[in-house]
């Protein structure tokens, strides 16, 4: 196990009627002047921003909107949400929404305290020094971003899509209400289910040992997606499922389940390469690719995790033969995303196979990827192959 | 699920060499005199105490000490806290050593804020309105006190250990190095892993439904100790082992595994009555109590949870007589507490038997306890006569 600070100072407010918080938070934070972000018309349609306008106004705090944040945030909103904070002199923001808004709310947040390009943050060419304080009202059970540092913002004419971490990026606040997410449509229901459990399989897969803990506490949020994903697809409105998808996700990603380890992250990367170029939903891409990732890297060596993964969350059998055993979790794998009604194949979401050398190229565009197993271009376009 | 509000303030950095951040830390959060409290000569012999002292000295902190502070601590020693605390203008407090170090540091804490007698605050005679702040140094797997705000103190002259729960009394900053674990005694590392796991059973036993990743969660920190607790008693210096009883130790008490749902800590109740009574170890009091409460509070109502521990933490195949695969989990907890060298009775602890109806007369001096199962004092009395 590797040394590490535990830090999480986002305060979670959990569960039915936790919205009547955000005004009194916004307060507590210093916050007098908002900027709400958002994305689809499921908020206002579901009376959450209506809610969240009335809270404001009572206490007091004026506000403006951004709405119309698309998945796969765009640097293009970044700055126009950059603009809206410049001119309105804005102390807080607040997202609605889900991992896209949130993202785009932090990019936003970093934006406000720069002088130049919020892209040049992304790029590495100007310096992230500070970010106006946010919080969130969550409606979709994937992301981990309410709770966590990282922003991550795509880029459609560079066909990039880049990462921001800062530990001053974590919400100061998040609400986190299961009813919001009894809307959120079957396909976005399931991609969030593949979200969640592939972050946990991206911190799982570490070269760090000795993270026995840190291993069976991630093994807890995979039983969970896998017990309540079926669940949420079938009854839209059960509140344990919604409940448990939730937080699941959270915790997911909210760094305790990689305190102590290093994780892998080559799978992301990838995606992120594939969606900046066909803007493929973010949960999609990861079904489709993460069991060809894990395929192209099961061998005699890396077959430890595969095989615990195989016995410990789908009960397979272990056996002598701990190949077939790692082979058949794998299998398992690709099967219950399938089951969740994800494609399996990049054919099928409308990426043609020529892109494919293009994509790799991009995922390495700032050297090899992944840490369980170092990945070039070579190997990124065999995963894509293997995916297509 | 019920509703929650998550929040840990407590940083926690982990890992060899963490020391070094004491004096800084304590900077950080406004600390110029120094209280250093610690129990045992170990902190003594190991550096551990000279090491804080001359990073503190560093920065220009000064600082005084209380040591000698007793397992199950006394309100004396938090009352001669109190009153060095308030001759010598401390604003800080900084604990070395394990969960009685840290709980008496806590009553320090409160009682420094306090005009009374400190034991009016855990008799709920005195409001409890603030406290210094305080840091950790941990040197025991156990106690969970490093990362929450409740602090237990006994008074033998009454025979009351009494506690207090207050969000502020959560430390600042706690450094967790498992080496210094290494030089805990086998008996201690064993109470610590029974008390750790207590800890989890106390919040396992809940009778809100629905929390399945809580209860996910949960087991994977007790497979952390079935784990991890004989090999740190075989290799003593086993870093690995250390390294994951004490994060296990940590997680099984600083509210992640009660977020949204209640607990249970009947059995808790009746092990601070015996120990005010008989001052026997925490966790050897937990050792013998725990399986009698379980045999005790197993009926088919309850049988459940007693099914999913014993399938899911001892692997009892599970089978159509769910009452007779409970049991054999809880004969496997009886079993592995045993094989940690820990006693199965009380009589084996010095307790008469004529004893043990004052104890359930304490246990229950202000209403029954328990959750899971609410006991009286004639069910108290049963349990202890079972566990005798």
């Amino acid at each position: 196990m590797l040394n590490f600070k535990f830090s999480i100072p986002t305060e979670v407010f959990f569960g039915k009627g936790q919205l009547k918080v955000v005004a009194e938070q916004v307060r507590r934070h210093g916050g007098t002047r908002a900027l709400i972000c958002y994305g689809s018309g499921r908020v206002k349609q579901q009376g959450i921003y209506d809610a969240v306008c009335a809270k404001l106004a009572e206490k007091g705090i004026s506000f403006c909107e951004l709405g119309g944040i698309e998945p796969n945030p765009r640097i293009k909103s970044v700055r126009d949400g950059v603009k809206i904070v410049k001119s309105h002199d804005i102390d807080f923001i607040i997202a609605i929404g889900g991992g896209s808004v949130i993202d785009c709310a932090k990019g936003i947040a970093v934006g406000a305290r720069y002088d130049g390009d919020p892209w040049d943050l992304y790029l590495r060419k100007g310096e992230v020094t500070g970010a106006l304080p946010l919080g969130v009202v969550l409606t979709l059970a994937a992301t981990g971003s309410e709770m966590n540092g990282t922003s991550v913002v795509s880029n459609l004419e560079t066909k990039q899509k880049l990462p921001i971490r800062m530990p001053f990026l974590k919400p100061r606040f998040s609400v986190l209400d299961p009813v919001y997410t009894y809307t959120v449509p079957p396909r976005h229901t399931a991609a969030g289910t593949v979200d969640i459990m592939s972050h946990v399989y991206e911190q799982y897969f570490s070269t760090v040992s000795g993270t026995f803990v840190q291993d069976r506490l991630a093994e807890a949020l995979l039983k969970t997606c896998v017990a309540y994903g079926p669940v949420a697809l079938r009854e839209p409105e059960n509140y344990e499922a919604r409940a448990n998808l939730l937080w699941a996700g959270t915790l997911a990603l909210n760094e305790l389940l990689t305190y102590g380890k290093t994780g892998d992250w080559g799978t992301h990367m990838i995606e992120h390469a594939l969606s900046a170029h066909y803007d493929v939903t973010h949960g999609v891409g990861l079904a489709i690719l993460f069991p060809a990732w894990m395929e192209f890297t099961l061998e005699k060596q890396t077959c430890d995790k595969f095989h615990a993964l195989a016995v410990n969350l789908w009960g397979v059998a272990a056996g002598a033969d701990r190949m077939a055993v790692a082979r058949e979790g794998i299998a398992r794998t690709r099967a219950f995303f399938s089951s969740l009604g994800m494609p399996t194949q990049l054919r099928e979401v409308g990426v043609p196979e020529e892109a494919l050398p293009a994509i790799a190229k991009t995922t390495v565009e700032f050297g090899e990827v992944g840490v369980y197993r170092k990945l070039d271009e070579k190997m990124v376009l065999e995963i894509l192959k293997r995916a297509y």
